[in-house]
């Protein structure tokens, strides 16, 4: 696998940090965003390094969104979602922070509070657990 | 194709209704939004109707999301922008409000006072015009 020195999310997928996996295929791991924007917001990565949408291949590209369908379409059954976001943010003029390509996919409530960009505070880890056992069973 | 009688992006893809195309394949076709979130947001849509993210088939879905790359790879050479956001809203509780799938390519531009969801206010047609002439070429 296509490795970055001093990636966070490499660094998840090699397994040298932890995080609450919820899915994986062969090309993409998913896992909890530790600051979610709603309960339930998860992050869809390739294994393989690739900084962002203008530089990830086109295989990595489709197995990435294939596996965000694949987790939204479980969330209103596993979350009680009515919804879900899928947002890129490509250059930190779109609001990208993290400099790894990572799809968030985001469960909606019906009358949630969400803005876009919500502010990146930590959540309670018990309740990001909970909502990944829920995605992961 | 398959078409959704009433159905707003059928329509266009039809020909029925008029919009600004900027780029087409086999199974998509991208057109200016005219409500557009910044100078520039385009929209990628199946030809075959599918109503959300939990519809559309696998074909479909990568073939959006690939054009929807492509799209956003040429918006810092055409239209001068600094990253790209792209996003998908799926049911109402997460801001969709036309069913047929449809995924925004929003260009963004250092310091632009962009935030989710947007207000949708018509654009100046000019302006939409010009941007899509600038995306075509």
């Amino acid at each position: 696998m296509a490795q970055q020195p001093d990636c966070l999310f490499c660094k998840i997928v090699a397994g040298e940090i932890p995080a609450i996996v919820v899915a994986e295929d062969e090309r993409t791991i998913a896992f909890m965003d530790i600051n979610p924007a709603t309960r339930g917001h998860a992050l869809v990565v390739p294994r393989d390094h690739a900084r962002d949408l203008f530089d990830i291949g086109a295989e990595d590209l489709a197995a990435c969104f294939a596996a965000a369908q694949r987790l939204a379409q479980s969330m209103p059954a596993k979350l009680g979602a009515d919804g879900v976001n899928i947002l890129n943010s490509c250059k930190p003029a779109a609001w990208q922070t993290v400099f790894h390509f990572h799809v968030h996919v985001i469960p909606r409530y019906d009358g949630d509070p969400l803005r876009l960009p919500w502010i990146p505070t930590p959540g309670d880890g018990d309740e990001i657990a909970a909502a990944g056992n829920e995605l992961r069973s």
